[in-house]
């Protein structure tokens, strides 16, 4: 079944959400911009959209094989995939398996530790305050989620987590960490937003080469960033 | 039973601690001095000591009489406590019932605003990295505590609040928020530190008269400080 593509919803800095003929679905579109610094660093990289979109695809995909409840319907076209239409909650949750990135900066705890069990930490998505750190508590003073939510959220993160450093130790690569965003749909909470390069730090598990934003962050070129994106890509999708 | 106090253990700044011929417990002698903005801001206001001396006793007494589990022994001299000595974790936790202080800044909070139910934070205790929040999972980590340890922290603290709370209103009073320390003993999670105007935000009920280090905090005169802190002993230890 196809479908009709709607107006634009929502746009953000790297993707763009548009309303589908179901109005239980959005089309999200991702686009070839990479940003860094909270959008302060800027670039284009052609072909970095359907790089991110066939590996958030392919990661949905095996989540949702794996019954950790996404909003991952089929892809559209090689940068659109069809998802649910979810009541997104504006917090960013990330899961560390090894120390690295801000979280170093932070505690004192050493670049590379590797965790005993993961960690994980809610960032309330507020630009104007620079994404600060909340706890569950806080969440629920905010309402954003009830208890039971942030529990089915903890829970979901860990699943997903299990799952794809399993399949990417397959692909000989090593999950360092990933964020995720998480909406609601008829009362059940599914992860939403994206699953690629942009939100994870994925390295060779023999090399270390990094094969992620990282690589942006820290200042080496688009083309580089692109040849990263693409290897990872062909060891997720292709493979 | 009187105790013959020895060498001095610890120096804060606002707190010395003295070993005891009792090596289960030790002395907490209260000083006199005042700091605010991690020290950076100090005084002295003669008399302080023993106001807070006299009002952690009272208070940590209130909590032993309901059960809440805290290190207090008795009273030494007006300024000294007698208490159980903890292998303290290095950790503040705070309780808030009332938004004001660093929650309105980090948030998008109103001042004032009246929680639902508390929220807790916990603070790494590391002035060199400005004392930055942390969550259950961070403190797993950096094993300061195991996941049973911070479920009884969170535990005593929710009742040692309603116990302070119905405790203080009975004054009069109204408890915006307060801070904790913990430490063990024998496997056990006690309440240590202490629990006086430099370490919770009270006002009057009716007036919302300031009686806590706020004052101190927002460049009020020694003496009004002084006269605050007086006002909560008499309203708190003396009726």
């Amino acid at each position: 079944m196809s479908h009709k593509v709607g107006g634009l919803i929502a746009s953000g800095k790297t993707k763009l959400v548009y309303s589908l003929d179901d109005p239980s679905l959005v089309l999200l579109r991702f686009k070839d911009d990479v940003t860094a610094l909270d959008g302060k660093k800027r670039d284009v990289i052609p072909g970095k959209g359907s790089l991110n979109a066939g590996i958030s695809a392919r990661l949905f995909q095996l989540l949702k094989e794996n019954n950790v409840h996404n909003h991952y319907i089929k892809m559209y076209d090689p940068s659109s995939l069809i998802v649910r239409k979810l009541d997104m909650i504006p917090v960013e949750v990330v899961c560390r398996n090894v120390a690295t990135g801000s979280i170093v900066k932070r505690l004192p705890i050493t670049e590379g530790t590797v965790f005993d069990s993961p960690i994980i930490e809610f960032f309330l998505k507020d630009d104007a305050r620079g994404d600060p750190m909340i706890n569950s508590w806080h969440m629920m003073a905010l309402k954003l989620a009830s208890k039971c939510e942030i529990d089915e959220i903890v829970e979901l993160t860990l699943r997903a987590n299990d799952v794809l450093k399993k399949f990417l130790s397959s692909r000989g690569l090593m999950l360092l960490d990933f964020k995720l965003e998480f909406g609601r749909r008829n009362g059940e909470i599914l992860i939403g937003d994206e699953l690629d390069p942009d939100c994870m730090r994925v390295r060779d598990a023999s090399t270390g080469k990094v094969l992620d934003k990282d690589l942006y962050r820290k200042g080496a070129s688009l083309d580089e960033v692109k040849k990263a994106y693409e290897e990872l890509y062909r060891r997720i999708v292709e493979t």
